[in-house]
């Protein structure tokens, strides 16, 4: 029985230089709680998928993460929230996308995944299928926080100023993601995203897509992506991942390597993932300056990294 | 220089002895004229993107396909429309889903496509944007004919009788598609739906998903499905076809024949799909009593089916 979980919490770390030390301890401690909810589900005895979700709504509920509370803001100024659940035992999934009031989306989508009536819901529809499920309903601007307000205020400055109107990869990439294996070797993923700031209103990336932002799938892999979501759609990236290993007979290092490294970079975009081969081994390759990612893996202890160095927060 | 074109309107044709021999003259003569209308592009010169285009242009404007006009009504006796396109050259892509005003969805994913802002958008802003690009803008019950709310009231009153609310075949599954090749060796795929009547709302199947309903690469496949869009989704279908091919060496009638005959027909649901192989090569597998289908090959001749037989409507 091999245990693991692992989290992203977005390819959009700012430069080492630019980082607060009170921003990176506070992120490291919310990636390091994060972990801990997942871990005790499995350590429990239960189920990859809600380890997943616990890990994933811990992220959400972190300002620090581009998901749930302190999510990007649209071109609108406005919240839409998208996430993904996939079970890998079952293959079920469940998803929503363009929600605005609902607390945590990962537990929408994962009401969605057990509904059996559907995989994905978008809209006002997705927000009240989740409040007549009896999750936390919000209003939408519980997700706003000051960081937020104020990149989107710098964003449209440099849009007046006839500047380049490109969010920072801090803005873009910050969504967040888990992946897990149980004791009885199932393997789940789950992602949540605000998508990027400015982003058009209406706009739908990879996260809530099963097969481009979400994939697992028992014996092969389970995979969380983050990176500018319209490559990884184009790609199929989660499930180009699991079709490499399963059709192609690469390893999940050399399979999610060269889809992050070579594929996902071509498109000269910032890309990366988490991701647990089918016996929990982890790999969480990007290529931008930095990635929040942290995982527990054979040796149970809490590892995580915003660059290239990690750090070990203890034994889980 | 091998030109190919190929549709789908469905998997969810009646059995032989209920359709009448009107309704299947007439859903012969608009897959001939829709057909008709992408090769003229091809002979024309034109990519392969534009004769998908056209091809679902013209079976979104028929009454018999469940695709914009005529297109199924959702649990609210609403219409909500999903559409994708992928340039096989470029890997490109652009989709909407839930959309309600737009005339013709197809025309709205390739303006997606074409913005390079995103490749989905969903609900009222992609109305906005369609309207924002030129495109033919309706009121939402242009979309509504007899035949759908005939079935919807059926539907509803099965439901108050307490008996199994299950749509018919017919009703589910009347998705269009197209894939093409071009004189370049471009391929390109499309595809429109309503979803099925009766469905939630906020639902977004398959339709709308590169890599689940939709998928064209040059070299590999071109794709675009029809069956219950939840189990096209958790099965990555489209791309699987093409993963299959890319990956596993498998061939294009192999790949597409295990995938609706094996993996799809394993969750108990209807499937189909029309694909064409790198070299133009069609194919039309489906698990059902019939599937509306055509294509033009290189025998350069038109040719239609809805069950086993197939009609030649004589030279392209």
């Amino acid at each position: 029985m091999t245990l693991a979980l692992g989290l992203h919490g977005g390819c959009g770390t700012l430069e080492r230089s630019l980082m607060s030390e009170e921003a990176w301890a506070q992120s490291r401690a919310h990636m390091g709680a994060a972990l801990k909810a997942g871990w005790a589900i499995l350590a429990g005895g239960g189920r990859a998928v809600e380890a997943v979700e616990a890990v994933v709504v811990a992220l959400e509920d972190s300002p620090h993460f581009n998901a749930g509370y302190g999510a990007a803001l649209n071109e609108n100024g406005r919240h839409e929230l998208d996430a993904s659940i996939m079970d890998g035992a079952t293959l079920e999934a469940g998803a929503v996308c363009a929600t605005t009031r609902i607390r945590n989306p990962i537990r929408a989508a994962r009401k969605v995944m057990e509904s059996g009536r559907a995989v994905l819901l978008t809209g006002a529809a997705a927000d009240d299928f989740a409040a007549a499920a009896g999750l936390d309903i919000v209003a939408p601007d519980y997700f706003t926080t000051q960081r937020r307000v104020e990149a989107l205020a710098k964003l449209r400055e440099r849009g007046r100023l006839g500047t380049i109107v490109a969010a920072s990869e801090a803005e873009k990439h910050g969504t967040v993601g888990a992946v897990a294996r149980d004791g009885a070797g199932n393997l789940a993923a789950a992602t949540s995203t605000g998508g990027f700031n400015n982003k058009p209103r209406g706009r739908v990336g990879d996260s809530p897509i099963v097969g481009a932002g979400t994939y697992a799938r028992n014996g092969v892999c389970a995979v969380s992506c983050t990176g500018q979501g319209e490559i990884f759609i184009r790609r199929v990236a989660a499930y180009d991942c699991a079709a490499r290993i399963m059709y192609g007979g690469q390893t999940l290092a050399a399979a999610s390597d060269e889809l992050v490294q070579k594929i996902l970079a071509s498109h000269d975009i910032g890309a990366g993932m988490i991701a647990l081969g089918a016996e929990g081994d982890p790999r969480a390759p990007f290529n931008t300056i930095g990635m929040f990612r942290g995982w527990i893996g054979a040796a149970r202890r809490i590892v995580v990294g915003a660059h290239e160095d990690l750090h070990d927060l203890g034994p889980a």
